[in-house]
């Protein structure tokens, strides 16, 4: 059998996936959904087309998604997750026995269906007692919130179709008031290196510049989105994921992990300079 | 034109870039050579079909193998220079203006005649008055030579072909007794991800760190490379990357650089667990 999975990361360059067989094929109400299996990454999901997370690379996005909010402030306990139906956040999340309660809203339900049924490696805490899963648009849920989390994570999909609101000023302004003094917001934050990926990268980078007072961005490599160098950012009212970081307390923890540590945190905010001119070209529009 | 070069990175792994024609293509004594041109990055030279480089990512390779060095001993004066035939490594090394001699070994002189001709943005330093070119073997080159370096830079090719020997303890051994009591070896050293560039990362490290007292393993983003997630080996009898690293040297000597700085040069040490982990077994073969 030669079947191929191919994703165009620009109209001039696609990543192929030599597939074994597709497990599910289903249209919700938002989006194409699918489940793949092949040799090299394991299971795989796409939404319309697009890669989301295979079981080999999954690790990578999902550790640095949640690991460097709990390295800066040990205490979050109350956490909304946005996006993030496959559960990879959540299993992350839970590996910290003090939190008390994850909030996550996810639009599509069917997403967390066939997670629940053929990605079991990250769906494995979606029955957590300390998990309520809200199907709701994530703009909508977030305007109703003050003060309340102590972390939020905007686990999106690109800035089109369903995760377009998401990549919105209004959306940050109210992620902002949703956070405690101390909260931090850690989102996906698109890759640096193809110009339109480029190009929303750097408008959410001035979208949550405009809506608090620290605003980094660090990196991590991810063989299965375009170009393999990715993005996510971290913004706070008061917290320094640098001058913050209590390094010795997250290692207290003894969490294990296959990509995230402590060296590699600090590591993960210092960027190439091309990187750092985009940033500070957007703060600048 | 519907025309598209494709690289398999594993069996199941295929990137694709399209071309819009081919500008050269000849067979050397030693390999096929190709230059292409493309929209997304612009000329780019395969060996073997095997991607070696783009006009558009370029810089990432040739400033972290270069400037890596300068940092840690700023005083670098004689270097060899392994492989690097197209001349990137050169471009960078010619922007200190205290070096006194490169050597370049580089075993197919049709490789420079090409990129000479194409590959100007490379190839630009390659008539330099301080540069001298020898066509050899790099291991039969390196044989002869004792205590004479300040730094080598191996810029291989996979160890597949004519760049096996470059991966041999007997090449690194030579490569310790070739090098001054300050000096410093950086090689291309492969990626931890796929399988068989895992094999080959840790067989380079597992060699080096026999020969070297300090071997260490940094990284970066080279998107046009398997996975993404590249390595690079710095190995010195004496200096360390990081507790060495002369930071303010560095940056008063002003060099344009589009990736390197000095906090990306802590940072790029900064290893994931998993990698961590390949490096450690490898030690303990």
């Amino acid at each position: 059998m030669d079947l191929w999975f191919s994703e165009n990361h620009t109209e001039n360059i696609k990543l192929s996936i030599k597939v074994d067989k597709q497990l599910f094929s289903g249209d919700s109400k938002y989006q194409r959904i699918d489940i793949f299996e092949s040799k090299e990454f394991g299971r795989f999901l796409t939404l319309d087309g697009i890669m989301m997370l295979t079981e080999k690379d999954e690790f990578i996005y999902h550790e640095m998604i949640t690991h460097t909010a709990f390295a800066v402030n040990p205490n979050i306990k109350k956490i909304l997750v946005i996006g993030a139906g496959d559960g990879g956040v959540v299993r992350e999340l839970v590996k910290y026995k003090h939190i008390e309660h994850i909030d996550l809203v996810e639009i599509d339900e069917m997403v967390v269906e066939v997670c629940k049924k053929f990605m079991t490696t990250t769906s494995v805490a979606l029955n957590n007692d300390k998990l309520t899963i809200f199907y709701q648009d994530g703009l909508k849920f977030i305007r109703k919130c003050q003060q309340k989390y102590d972390l939020i994570i905007v686990d999106s999909t690109d800035p089109l179709g369903p995760g377009e609101v998401l990549f919105t000023r209004e959306f940050y302004g109210n992620c902002a008031k949703a956070l405690t003094d101390e909260g931090i917001l850690l989102n996906q934050h698109e890759s640096p290196f193809y110009a339109l990926d480029a190009a929303a990268m750097q408008k959410a980078h001035k979208r949550i510049s405009e809506e608090f007072p620290i605003g980094l961005v660090y990196q991590a490599h991810i063989p299965t989105y375009p170009s393999g160098h990715w993005l996510f950012g971290f913004a706070s009212k008061t917290l320094h994921p640098l001058k913050d970081l209590k390094a010795d307390i997250w290692n207290n923890f003894n969490i294990q992990t296959k990509y995230y540590n402590t060296d590699l945190h600090s590591g993960s905010f210092a960027l190439p300079n091309y990187v750092k001119e985009l940033l500070k070209n957007a703060e600048q529009k």
